[in-house]
């Protein structure tokens, strides 16, 4: 049947959505309404999408065929090009997808399609979280590796000349945790190569690119990204122009709405990424606590043997480590707020957060051991050294030039307001959802410049009425919401006296 | 926020979707984005709407709020109206859901939130998905057992004055397996109260209410099918307008496009539509072949135990009988044609296929047998007599009079087809799956005159050339299509010789 192309100017997200008139002069739209799928054809392109109906014949005649914005961009046709539409078939791997439920353990064939579809974009969000959930039930160690590597098989994969290039990578989780920005530029000081790759927030307030792009841009292609690489032994880039592991990116996009969250699904995401981007050396880091992703150091160790098993098959030699994440890290939460705590470290300012330097300089130095030059046990020195002495913050500079500096950075936001102490007493604990919830809603990462500066950490005093932490906003509505948000529940939990346990959080 | 309400005519099907303009004055979409869930509120009005985002003023406009079909209707306010617009939580029986994925069992007051949320569409159709496979991976038989009277208790139930309510209900997957049509009237002019409510077919070429809506209105109130049963001792309705375990039908429109197929699910399914029919004894035919919902009689055996564990438990008296199902009942597949095999049955017509009119003489015959008063063994003679003798033909006139006769039946499609054995020999299969499949394809239900015409069954002899089956259509694309997926694959399969096993299910 052929129809032709109208633009429907909708972002359906990942999934390709068409939409049919229910006068369609070709196709009885009811007759594909149980199965919910076309396959659209020209020439050599093919794009599989759901399907809506539409009464409206202003918004899709009836011999025209509705693209919305992903389905539009992806078959990348103009509107009124002229395209067969037929009802489309259930890829045959969906097949699989049933027998993982009802209990079987794929063959690296089986997972290989199912891979394959989902980055064909043939899998609507419906089909992807069945196949989540069907692995989240249970999921062998072979299993693991066959998502892992087509994953990775299934994007862009970056070669090195350096036979030794590292990583790091936080499992994520805790706000203000920026310390990749400080541990690349010792790292690459010291002369290791660390080309790192990071993704903006999902539902985070701010990813490592959100906050680096503060600084510096972080759309870098990939010959970009490798001429500041052999410039500066690091950089500091969002990934998604070199298009690692783009079924990650989709799978994730159905985990967070599910808060489907299991340490298979994590390991598969995060070495996927990694293998496909060449590291050799990966460090990773694992904060426990009870309101990060991690809450006991049994998980840990369960999530590290994972993390173990599939690095050594794949070939990539893995640190774990095990790291405090009862509370936020640095005292900014928000693209602004995190680049001034990393510049301020980075610049030896008295006032920077010893947390974000001293946890900073850990995961350096571990990193710097790697080099088969450095003696075990030196690591850190030579980090601190790096840092103290203004070379860390030089090559920073470096990278941020490589990359293009932004000539003006944007602004905190205008509208602020601090969050008081009801009454006083220790700072017991600091939930970490809900300070990320809170510069969520005041508009980070979007509005760069929004976000919460926190005054006070775990085992702190605090008096009644003194302030807990500032909302940074740039617009009134969110501005406002997030008060009455924070005035409910600042996330912040005060105790009556002292206890050691509290103490020890600081 | 205050937005007012745009109408968007897309039908979106189950889900409630909201549209924000890309330049919402109010609201940045971006900051809902990663949640994607609208919260809409009007004085004692609220809905839950998942989020797409336009940049098509002429769409939505910056200081509106796009519903789409199910959201305009459920909302039930008119365009124009304003409301307020704010982030939503996700639901919290959210929480259960991921519990129940991570292989807890779940309590009965959790299985009863999730069930309320589902039906009030508080649920994405992910979310759902999410909750149905984690249910496939494993469910006790209480969770079993709760699921099924939450249902239940989600939607309208029925109370009859009769102590006795019987109901029969067959498993599907069977094409032209048109029993409850006959099976009715004999019931009922037996004397025993029989008010069967019917769904209209889903993925399937016709449901017993597209069927019966060939010869009747089946569009009846709740009001009119207690008329009927009154009048008649039973009807033939669709169960729409009663409102009977919506959540079942919330279920399925997910369950099927990812082929979830459980035996919890459809135990639940059915019987929580039966708890709030108010059935009090109840028939189940549950049909095993090659090509069936249910493939071996180990796999029936499970699912009669569940059935007898769940009817037990809500107080319904069931009977499961396991028939044969390797090959389509009767000749006619699509309303129009499976209409004819009944009334061919009822008048007793030389013509009429015999093994649609034993097997619902069968099912008539067992539910007579519930009755005290016949003795046991008998009912099978009862049910022949009240055939034969033409009052079960003289109460289905009355049931099709009271519901309200249709005085012009559609007509068989004007366009068909004969499918030709390609080579001589004994029909050894037919597909059950693949005979719906092109019934389907041809325009049933929707067209009630198209569908397919079956002439063998298995075990009969053909010769090249002659007809397997006869294709009805009324729209030319649709019969094209058909011919062409025919002539590649029939269903039917031919084979060399007359075996025994290929003679015993002729």
């Amino acid at each position: 049947m052929k129809l032709r192309i109208r633009r429907v100017a909708l972002d359906t997200l990942r999934e390709n959505v068409a939409v049919l008139s229910a006068s369609c002069a070709a196709l009885r739209p009811e007759a594909f309404q149980a199965f919910r799928r076309l396959k659209i054809d020209h020439e050599s392109r093919t794009l599989i999408a759901s399907l809506d109906v539409t009464h409206d014949r202003a918004l899709v005649g009836p011999d025209e065929i509705g693209l919305t914005d992903p389905a539009f961009r992806r078959l990348g046709l103009s509107e009124g090009t002229e395209v067969s539409v037929s009802p489309a078939q259930r890829p045959q791997s969906l097949d699989a997808v049933g027998e993982k439920i009802s209990g079987a353990t794929l063959t690296g064939l089986q997972i290989e399609t199912i891979v394959q579809d989902i980055a064909a974009y043939r899998y609507s969000d419906m089909e992807i979280a069945a196949f989540l959930v069907g692995c989240a039930g249970f999921m062998t160690s072979a299993e693991l590796l066959d998502l892992t590597r087509a994953m990775a098989n299934a994007g862009a994969t970056l070669h090195w000349p350096s036979p030794m290039v590292v990583d790091k990578h936080c499992i994520g989780g805790i706000p203000g945790n920026r310390t990749s920005m400080i541990v690349v530029p010792i790292v690459a000081a010291h002369g290791l190569v660390i080309p790192k790759t990071s993704s903006r927030a999902i539902t985070s307030p701010a990813g490592t690119a959100d906050t680096m792009e503060v600084l510096a841009n972080v759309d870098l292609s990939v010959a970009d990204m490798r001429r500041v690489v052999e410039e500066c032994n690091g950089c500091l880039v969002w990934g998604g122009h070199v298009n690692l592991s783009p079924v990650d990116d989709i799978l994730i996009g159905v985990e967070r709405p599910l808060n489907l969250d299991t340490r298979e699904q994590m390991v598969a995401s995060i070495m996927s990424k990694k293998m496909a981007a060449g590291s050799t050396h990966l460090l990773i880091d694992v904060p426990v606590g009870p309101t990060a992703k991690v809450r006991n150091l049994n998980d840990a160790l369960r999530l590290r043997k994972l993390f173990e098993y599939v690095s050594d098959q794949i070939g990539i030699n893995v640190e774990v480590i095990v790291t405090d994440g009862r509370q936020p890290v640095g005292r900014g939460v928000g693209p602004v707020l995190e680049a001034r705590d990393v510049m301020a470290v980075l610049r030896n300012e008295a006032a920077a957060p010893a947390d974000l330097r001293e946890k900073s300089l850990q995961l350096a130095g571990k990193l710097i051991e790697r080099d088969p030059m450095v003696r075990g046990g030196a690591g850190y020195r030579i980090a601190t050294e790096l840092l103290t002495s203004g070379v860390a913050l030089a090559t920073m500079d470096r990278i941020i030039d490589a990359q293009g500096r932004k000539s003006t950075a944007p602004a905190l936001g205008a509208l602020h307001r601090d969050i008081l102490a009801p009454e006083s007493g220790i700072v017991r604990a600091a939930d970490c959802l809900r300070i990320a919830q809170l510069a969520r809603l005041v508009g980070a990462p979007l509005d760069r410049g929004a976000g919460l500066d926190l005054f006070k950490k775990v085992g702190d005093r605090v008096e009644q009425g003194e302030p807990l932490f500032r909302i940074y906003a740039a617009e009134q509505s969110h501005f406002e919401l997030t008060i009455a948000a924070a005035d409910e529940e600042s996330g912040f939990v005060l105790g009556a006296n002292s206890q050691q346990d509290g103490k020890a959080a600081s």
